[in-house]
């Protein structure tokens, strides 16, 4: 009798412990200050009747993307996806086997392609990403993500995102946050993908640009991607983007770089409560560990800002339990 | 007794009644062609199991604003806005009293004002959208549509909006819909009271949009409207704004004018089910009575188009029931 009624009280005692662990909206984030400074700020936001009460229309949250919802080392993914095409494209381009930034891409000499900086990767880019409809660029970026991975983890490329993030995302939605994607990367090498990876749809998607054109093909409407840049959303852009698309300043904001300063800084000058966080990369043996110093990703100023206005820096190694989502087969 | 029983059975027949008039989603809609072929495609692409059926992520609807949510004759209201900043502006510019195109503005002399034709009107746009921050003229804005009433209806503008339209967004969001303006106006004119009037979200307008430059301005960071074209959301760059802002085709299109063509050619070229429909300016006695001759608004070879297409044409002076919202305050 004596064993049945403390079997009978473990039982309600599991059913009671279940839905508070289950309740635990960041199970992959450690209990530390980032977190806590997280649900504290939502919580205030949303609670009806709170001085800090942010109706939903304005709950707006922005996400860079490289380095802060997926892995930016060793190189961004996006210079990858170029150097894989221009070997696609080389056999209709044989002037490329002598000429520069091209003959080093197809010799695999990498540090050799980005010898010229900026300009030579900005045409390396415009070869592989202009010359083409918007359909057809969406099709090959979908058939190049989908089979691409990580060259040190070899893992598909959609699986190096932050499963501490994805929780985030989640987590802001269920609490009526509309979550934006505002990254340098190109607007429509985001798209294709982002609603599946990170349930966030296209039209939530702010990112750099070429130049487009509509035209009638045999009388097919198509949008015809050219070779020249018509915004660059890194930096000071990105506050220039956000307005352009969202025509609302970000009630949260979150980043991993210098290049993403300016978006924290537009969100946190905001009147109302706002919310700024810096993804701080110390974990070398679960991913990378990298700030003032880094060519990708550098982050120096920002850090300095975000100690003196208070801004949220997520510790990745002691505050992130889990870095990367389970292996998908 | 009797009495009694025939008063049941119209009580129950009210009752009856009543939610099947209350169940018509667009009562401002005279029942006909038009409205038919609207709710029609509506049910075959929310139906579950529907050979049709389109996922609530995809069900992207797109609007013109000018002709096609509200009025645009005698002119489009953004030029009333313009001319009055000018007047407003002038003080500070002594030299605009001998400059054309401002002296003609001051004079109001409109037909001298627009007599340089679109760069006059450009350069009148830029004195007035440019040289403030985003915010200062978002409150310009604000102050200004609260006040500013049509020349010939004495209206606030706010009223000067289409009832039957003003149903069909509501229609269409009720079905798992996200509305968006694809407008040639000013993002930034439209945006500070396209929530409020239409229930559209500042990140769910598309229009077209000076260059703004992010800087911190003793510290605080502002957003600054530069006096130079950054896009035209008109004809052909309406298929480019809606893929720069959506990046997904739309499942329906509505406009009313030539401007409009390439964005319902686009929407209709899409695969799966899609719907195109023109508003044909047909009621000189309620609205205004135009299509291929007219300066404003000019619906000519959209309405040979539709014709061949099958696109909805909504006749205005008999598709719909009622034009304006009741007469606020």
């Amino acid at each position: 009798m004596k064993i049945t009624t403390y079997a009978s009280v473990s039982v309600i005692l599991a059913l009671l412990a279940t839905p508070l662990l289950a309740d635990d909206p960041l199970p992959s984030w450690n209990d530390g200050p980032a977190k806590q400074s997280i649900i504290a700020f939502v919580e205030k936001v949303t609670h009806p009747g709170s001085p800090d009460f942010v109706p939903v229309p304005e709950r707006i949250a922005t996400f860079d993307n490289d380095g802060t919802l997926w892995a930016e080392q060793p190189m961004y993914f996006q210079a990858f996806f170029i150097f894989d095409r221009i070997k696609a494209l080389a056999p209709s381009h044989p002037e490329w086997a002598t000429q520069e930034p091209y003959a080093s891409v197809l010799k695999g000499d990498m540090k050799g392609a980005l010898a010229g900086g900026e300009p030579a990767l900005v045409e390396l880019a415009m070869a592989t990403h202009a010359g083409m409809t918007s359909e057809e660029f969406d099709q090959i970026v979908i058939a190049w993500i989908t089979t691409a991975r990580h060259p040190m983890t070899k893992r598909l490329y959609t699986g190096m995102v932050y499963q501490p993030m994805l929780e985030l995302l989640a987590y802001l939605r269920a609490n009526g946050f509309k979550t934006f994607i505002v990254s340098g990367g190109g607007i429509e090498f985001m798209r294709p993908w982002s609603e599946r990876v990170y349930g966030i749809p296209p039209e939530q998607v702010v990112g750099s640009s070429i130049k487009t054109k509509f035209e009638l093909r045999d009388g097919v409407p198509v949008l015809v991607r050219l070779p020249g840049i018509n915004f660059i959303d890194d930096k000071a852009g990105k506050p220039v983007g956000i307005q352009m698309h969202i025509g609302r300043r970000p009630v949260m904001a979150f980043g991993n770089s210098d290049g993403d300063l300016q978006m924290l800084q537009w969100t946190a000058a905001g009147k109302g409560p706002r919310f700024c966080l810096y993804i701080h990369h110390t974990d070398a043996v679960r991913e990378w560990a990298y700030d003032r110093q880094s060519h990708i990703g550098r982050l120096d100023q920002g850090l300095d800002e975000a100690a003196v206005k208070g801004w949220t820096v997520v510790d990745m190694k002691n505050d992130w339990r889990t870095v990367f989502p389970p292996v998908q087969p």
